[in-house]
């Protein structure tokens, strides 16, 4: 899978992503990580990418040609690729990272990682132009209802969530992760050695070795934090699954 | 305000905070933040932090020792600090990054800034040792419903939107904006020069000069953005701020 980011950090991106998992998958040949500067595509001969808001208002606007020709310039790159990979050729999706967008989950993130190619556009000052954005974007997506000053971290939250789906990138041990969380309940407590720290105690079913007693513990443990925590997850559980009725006898 | 963030990548956090506003407002001296390496503190002489969990499962987990050792070192610090500036000695809130979290917004935002020190911890692996979390954690926050890697990438979006709300950090042009996403609606359509691009031109009103009809025209857009894309944002929206009943005539 193949991601491009369009921003004006480049470097704040990859220095970013380059860690961790990521950077593996990366070394693996999994994925590709690709930063464009759209200010190298600005005409503008003072390297300008910004401008007013037309109808007032505090801060500048990206405006439409840099953002549009550096798209550009990356959509034919790709498309050149996919032919002489004779892959199909289908619309590369370009993600536009904005609060007003749909908020992102871990259901979009396995849709979008079946994609082959994804394009991140990365806002700053207080947007983009509305006409380029017209043009070329096909999703908004936002990380979370929050204002953060630009669009790179939330691309690369998402890039992260993403990339974890691509077949390869996780292995085993790590992949049995991911579906913990999307049994749709918070995640159960986890110890390590030793067995007694600061006087506390690992729970003495995790030391019994049987399986059945604490599978039930962790679900049990599962279920309390969520309807504590997150009582709306917990009630979408309920409905999802009710307990089962008690037998007579 | 001071941001400490416990991990075992200080040099990505770092590298991706120091750009644009976080990096200004750390020159202006507004907020300060530093990344200190829980590996550092491990008593392992492999320099080991992670072991198996208890009653299987895949992955490994963080042991308590050297998350602990890390946060009494910086708690210290930080009272020391406190001290010799007389300020009061309120316990320093330790942030645990988590998707079994409370969901962050603009409102959690709000109340951490008024914080002078704040402490984030960032989990890697398939979590932490539940014991070590028990005794210095205040908050478990998370960004949104979805998997990633580590509690870098969270640590980094929190502090980002955190700072924005500490006095100094935004310019006053800057700062409208965050209000304007304050209001409960997702923002109006914006355009910048040039008046006509690729054919499409800025919608006449914003050419007009005339603030009243412009006001109305942006709430107009941002009522039927926010309809569409936000329905729920949009039905509490409405909730609060009724339509004015027609007058008879």
């Amino acid at each position: 899978m193949h991601f491009h980011i369009m921003t004006l950090f480049p470097e704040m991106v990859l220095d970013g992503l380059h860690t961790s998992i990521i950077g593996r998958a990366e070394e693996k040949g999994c994925i590709s990580i690709e930063a464009v500067n759209i200010r190298d595509y600005t005409l503008d001969k003072h390297k300008k990418v910004d401008d007013y808001t037309y109808g007032g208002g505090a801060g500048m606007l990206m405006q439409a040609q840099p953002v549009y020709d550096c798209w550009k310039a990356l959509d034919e790159k790709i498309k050149e690729r996919k032919s002489s990979e004779q892959s199909e050729d289908g619309r590369t999706r370009v993600v536009y990272v904005t609060p007003q967008g749909e908020v992102f989950n871990q259901s979009k993130a396995e849709e979008l990682s079946k994609e082959k190619d994804l394009i991140f556009l990365c806002g700053h000052y207080e947007g983009i132009d509305e006409r380029v954005l017209e043009e070329i974007v096909t999703d908004y997506i936002s990380i979370g209802d929050y204002v953060l000053t630009g669009g790179e971290l939330p691309a690369m939250v998402m890039i992260d969530a993403i990339s974890r789906l691509v077949p390869g990138v996780l292995n085993n041990g790590e992949s049995a992760q991911t579906e913990s969380h999307s049994n749709g309940l918070l995640e159960y407590p986890q110890y390590s050695r030793p067995e007694v720290w600061h006087e506390k105690r690992v729970p003495e079913v995790l030391l019994s070795g049987h399986h059945a007693n604490i599978e039930k513990w962790r679900l049990e443990q599962s279920l309390e934090r969520t309807k504590e925590r997150r009582p709306e997850m917990y009630e979408a559980y309920i409905k999802e699954h009710p307990p089962k009725p008690q037998k007579r006898r």
